[in-house]
């Protein structure tokens, strides 16, 4: 076992601190990554602080990983030595179910491996082993399974690549899956993390942007990033003078919010994608759905085929995400001012240069 | 004008009373119809009774209209007299927005002419005329534009036919535009006039329909009409039994009901389809839709093409409404046992025998 250096949360009230972990040295089909760069994710925040109930704890949060390979198993032939990687959400799934087979092994019907705050898996059966937890990207190494490793194409930067894991992904999939195509109509909710990807990547798509946000305040970061147009929706006149003009909506807010304000934006058949989870359940009129045939979603991460071709087109297309790089000493202070949305619009820990420093 | 006996809600407070309207001759591309037979869709009684604040009175209610054409416009060559023909819910639309003329004409972007309760259209510019009140089928006589009115096939029974004007229309549409096929696993949440129809034209496409009501004494019913399976809801233990069975849910229920409990039972991408309008919003668990990627949508009625479709694959396929078969001067029993439920599955009206009766 190869003695990592790690930040863990060791219980819910505590603040990160340093922590030593195990990674195991790569099986056959295995590959054993150096850390690069680890974006910090609001859900670190959530779980670290056991807010979702489903806590264990030590934890080692980060699942926007973006690596150098170290070393392969033997029978691990899809990277190489030194080639750019990175992991996302989820490091395993059962391999067997329909799900897994079709490449969505974010909807593996016993549950995804998630990158940290879950369990590894037995190598044979695929089975959870509930002896081994998983330790996320805010540690300097990682050992995963080839089939759940991504590659970074060699254009787009490393530390901006790292938030592609997971908010790239999140907002890429339903784009793709609710079939968003050049010339239609995309608002987006709230331009944080997501937001910001989502109007990337949407732009990307040849889309017509609008952003939605509260205040004025994000107006100029929105054009910047690619949106035709940005309306605050805080005093309500949006909802009149928007009314019926989108194709999709991609909600990226957990905030308590009406859903059928946005919902009367769309236009007939137009499909409304939530990918933030507000706190409680919100209230939906049936006639606002069913006067003009429209759909509320949910959509969630993605699979790997899938983030494999996320990551390929920003290659392409020249999209990353805008980006804060800190030490892994400012987690905490990071947390706290991704509380107060003060970041624009992902912490980027640099793990390469702790390592270095650590080594 | 032909002056024509009706029966008509006077205001909101009344029982519907024998009243006179005046229908026009057959303009140059219209069709005067003999009515034969008329369904009571509960939204006649929501209407007559101002239940949703947008009634005008006196109010002639009435939208599964089933009659025989007895008089036909200079222009009008879709139709010939003696041909049996149907006018669902609206009568005219403005025929030149998009929805309009890719035949949805139920989302015309000006409104439809609702069969009762709306307005007639000029013969020129298919604009509201305001001063000329739509009256609808409980009359022995109506005057429609050709292109608002459908066929009905030999194949099935006339007074059957009449609540495929708007029940079957109104399940029809949801399965054919979300893409149920034979094999899928289908839902129908609630046994009403919609309920019985989304079983029979289901089950005729294929599917494998479970039925989904309160309590145990509608299970032979649904049984008799072809659904595989029932499941009484009440006790609650079937919200467990059958997570993530279906891939789409008709959910045609107007009173309260836990949206989130239904929405579990989908499988991943599954797609629930309200059709009923509760009184007040219902609430929808953000993490429910995203865990699954499942989608709420709405859909309402359909267009003439595919009220048309729907006809045509009721005759082949041996479907008709299960109905009862009342006077017109039990119309008002009728609305009193509907608001019970107490109907097997549709009231008919005989419009035929009281027109020769008044004759």
């Amino acid at each position: 076992m190869l003695k990592t250096p790690a930040y863990a949360a060791l219980d819910a009230r505590s603040p990160l601190a340093p922590f030593t972990i195990e990674r195991r040295e790569p099986g056959p089909t295995e590959v054993l990554i150096d850390i690069l760069y680890c974006g910090v994710c609001h859900s670190d925040i959530h779980q670290a602080r056991d807010e979702w109930g489903s806590s264990s704890f030590p934890m080692v949060p980060g699942h926007e990983i973006v690596g150098r390979v170290a070393g392969v198993g033997a029978k691990a032939g899809k990277f190489k030595v030194g080639d750019h990687v990175g992991v996302g959400v989820f490091v395993d799934s059962c391999r067997s179910c329909a799900n897994c087979k079709a490449g969505e092994e974010q909807f593996c019907d016993q549950g995804m491996s998630g990158t940290y705050n879950s369990f590894e898996r037995n190598p044979d059966d695929h089975r959870f082993d509930k002896s081994r937890p998983t330790y996320g990207g805010y540690s300097t190494r990682i050992t995963v399974d080839e089939a759940y490793v991504l590659r970074i194409p060699s254009a787009i930067p490393l530390d901006r690549a790292a938030p592609l894991l997971c908010a790239g992904i999140t907002t890429w999939s339903p784009l793709k899956h609710f079939g968003v195509k050049a010339g239609d109509k995309v608002a987006v909710v709230g331009l944080g993390g997501l937001g910001h990807m989502g109007v990337k990547l949407a732009v990307a798509l040849g889309a017509d942007v609008t952003v939605l946000s509260t205040s004025e305040s994000k107006r100029a970061d929105a054009l910047a990033l690619g949106a035709k147009d940005f309306a605050a929706t805080r005093d309500g006149t949006v909802f009149k003078t928007l009314a019926q003009q989108f194709d999709y909506i991609l909600d990226t807010v957990s905030a308590a919010h009406d859903y059928n304000a946005y919902l009367e934006l769309l236009k007939l058949d137009g499909t409304m994608v939530l990918l933030g989870i507000p706190d409680a359940p919100q209230a939906v009129a049936a006639g606002t759905l069913i006067r003009r045939r429209r759909r509320l979603a949910g959509s969630m991460i993605g699979g790997i085929a899938e983030t494999q071709e996320m990551l390929d087109f920003c290659a392409e297309h020249g999209v990353a995400s805008d980006i804060e790089l800190i030490g892994i000493d400012q987690v905490n202070e990071a947390y706290e001012r991704m509380l107060k949305a003060d970041v624009r619009y992902r912490f980027v820990i640099d793990i390469g240069r702790w390592a270095s420093q650590d080594g």
